[in-house]
């Protein structure tokens, strides 16, 4: 077990472990993303508020919604999140068939794909903060209103999906950076 | 020049060209990202726009600026972009200084830095572009109204900024890619 022999199965021990816990992170970023897009299609809120519907007459009470779909950056957010999702099942699939590491293609392919949805799902959670930051304070300068005070319950769920989908590209991170850590 | 030795030359030729991609992405990177930079921050316009000051009286004209410091997207778009271009110079040199690869700790925290840095450009992209949607579009549903027909050449120039980050970051993707493909 020394010199050549014990290289080998260092090698082999540490490829194994390099296996494992990218399963770990590639089930926990299906999940944490799966969460952040469910989050995002189930967050709707319905409130009365007063509304002039001509400027002559008073306000009138109205119902007014708020939706993920009416803000393209919140549509673009749950597209990064569901696709990262999709993604991980099936690189799940074909990691564990790929399980002795023989095809370097594959590998490879999804080291690249997983490089893709790092890139793809931080820019989902920069569009997604960017437009949770004027919900919450507005901006004077362009006279956008902050419609968090309004739509409260709305915005703690963005928050919360932008949280878990967070959660869920750092995992992707981790992925992309384990190969070579682990090759070191 | 067979077998051992034909293998050993191999892996250095495709070590070197790997450091030269290595170096001409990195120089890509640095300048891209301080192109973007530099067009955020040259970019002001001003106009002069009616404006109501007191609700009773008609609309006055006065001159109105848009800077890039007045959207906390913006901000955060340069800060990305200054914070790559800064460690693009570092890293510069800090991998023209470890030109044989002898220290793998330095390889290791370069790979990993620069993985970062391609969370954090396309989570300042895709703020960015969050805001510039808005912006050129308005969103009914919140009432924010669209501010590009007014500042359209601060728009340009915001699109034209991103596009130059966008490839900045593309550039730090390839050299994410770059050892894992080059090991294959």
């Amino acid at each position: 077990m020394e010199g050549h022999h014990h290289g080998k199965t260092e090698v082999a021990a540490r490829s194994g472990s390099n296996n494992k816990s990218g399963l770990v992170l590639r089930v926990l970023a299906l999940i944490l993303t799966l969460a952040a897009s469910i989050v995002v299609v189930t967050n709707k809120q319905t409130k009365v508020v007063p509304l002039k519907v001509f400027d002559s007459l008073p306000p009138v009470n109205l119902p007014v919604s708020a939706k993920w779909h009416y803000l393209s950056a919140v549509l673009y957010f749950l597209v990064t999140n569901a696709t990262s999702c999709g993604y991980a099942a099936v690189s799940l699939l074909l990691t564990a068939a790929n399980r002795d590491g023989k095809s370097k293609h594959l590998r490879i392919l999804i080291f690249v794909l997983d490089a893709l949805m790092v890139a793809l799902l931080f820019s989902g959670i920069g569009a997604a903060s960017a437009v949770g930051v004027l919900g919450y304070h507005g901006n004077s300068h362009v006279q956008w209103k902050k419609v968090c005070n309004v739509f409260g319950k709305f915005c703690h769920q963005m928050v919360a999906s932008i949280g878990l989908s967070l959660l869920g590209s750092v995992a992707f991170l981790f992925l992309v950076m384990l190969p070579l850590i682990s090759s070191a």
